[in-house]
């Protein structure tokens, strides 16, 4: 399982706080207590605060300045991720593009110059897919453009589109059938990753929602996850998953403790 | 999700020493205890400990004079079952036939003759199935079987066998293949059940692996579980993995507390 770190993102108030004022130590906080829960990437959110590119600089320069980690450049704007992946260390994980021409050719090209991976949404400019079929073919039409870039299959990575389960319940099983159906795209088959909070947005108990789909789209071959990594409940329940699917070797120390 | 509560069972200690002395309060706690968290069936099984019919006939009648909750005849005997199956109350689940010929013949008919409800093992007189496939064409054949009978689809349960994650760990992803499986053998399909404990045998986290192993289950058509119903995470995961199915209606209020 490849796990993203969600906490460094303006969505929350502490790092909003932070970015406005230029304050340093909550990322680095955020970077090292992230990176101590074994996080593969720390996601990197600019938000809403600034749509200037140099905050985004500051963040990405911030981050690398407390830890190793690689970062997942959060923003869906070309102009701010042109400036902050040339400051990257390692090459980092896009996040994201949709199959929308303009949108999908700007980023790849972009992935393409600078070896990062990148999360490409099955979305396009007709809007959000509304059932499993949509989001096959909308996935299926953005890993024949990524080929076409020549991008490595090992680099891309498919997101469904997961939606809040309190308002769209039927679109979660139909998020687990798409993902079944990606696994046929290739051999070996692109990295699937979904944004896992989303799909407990606006219930009471988050963590056990989150925790069970997790285990579902496991178990339906999604290898890759942007969450809470201090979950611990989470991550063990993922590495469970992993054993029963046959992709981790079972030990008796398998958890997180 | 049809719960069978797995704890009258002369496995556990308590109940064997009850059986032995016949002492009716342990079973009767458990009845109580476990229907009071939602049991639908109440497995009994005399295990070992006796190879009596008139052994079984008390433990069913000591749990049904405690509860209303339809019993699960946990017994490989005819004999026994054909003696306690004559208590009953309420139709009961029969647990349970294999393939075997002689074996489906003289479970079959009792099922049809009393009504009830029947577990079908993926497994006949060549042993265990060592893989997805062969789950699948056992119980293909057993279900065949069964219609033959006159049972109706929504009294057969099939139970692909679950085996230790710790010992054969490749056979929880078969076993999770096979209930996919099962779903094409009809529509609506068959039931599909299993007994959980045994893909946590020997591990540390006993629970976790129940759970995050039920929850898979789920995600790929289970309906029905031999457990523990105490265990009230193990439940929540359950009703959690069902809204996400859209198999129940997402209320804020759908765990037990």
């Amino acid at each position: 399982m490849i796990f993203v770190g969600e906490r460094i993102n303006t969505g929350f108030k502490d790092i909003k706080q932070a970015v406005l004022e230029r304050d340093p130590k909550p990322l680095r906080e955020w970077a090292i207590r992230q990176t101590e829960a074994g996080a593969d990437y720390l996601d990197v959110n600019l938000g809403a605060v600034s749509t200037k590119a140099e905050d985004m600089c500051w963040m990405v320069e911030t981050v690398q300045a407390a830890v190793d980690t690689p970062i997942s450049i959060d923003t869906n704007k070309a102009a701010i991720l042109a400036e902050a992946i040339r400051l990257c260390d390692k090459p980092p994980l896009i996040n994201s593009t949709t199959g929308a021409e303009e949108k999908s050719e700007q980023f790849f090209s972009i992935a393409v110059e600078y070896d990062a991976s990148i999360i490409g949404l099955a979305m396009d400019e007709s809007g959000s897919p509304q059932n499993a079929d949509m989001r096959v073919e909308k996935a299926g039409m953005l890993l024949a453009k990524a080929m076409e870039y020549g991008i490595p299959m090992e680099r891309l990575y498919l997101d469904p589109i997961l939606m809040p389960l309190k308002y769209r319940q039927e679109q979660a099983s139909d998020f687990l059938d798409a993902v079944r159906q990606f696994q046929m795209f290739s051999d070996p088959p692109p990295h699937v990753i979904c944004g896992l909070s989303n799909v407990s947005s606006g219930t009471i108990y988050r963590k056990l929602i989150n925790r069970t789909f997790l285990v579902m789209a496991v178990a339906n071959g999604m290898d890759a996850v942007i969450c809470d990594v201090m979950d611990t409940d989470l991550i063990n329940a993922a590495r469970s998953a992993e054993l029963i699917m046959n992709k981790a070797i079972y030990a008796d120390s398998y958890t997180r403790t």
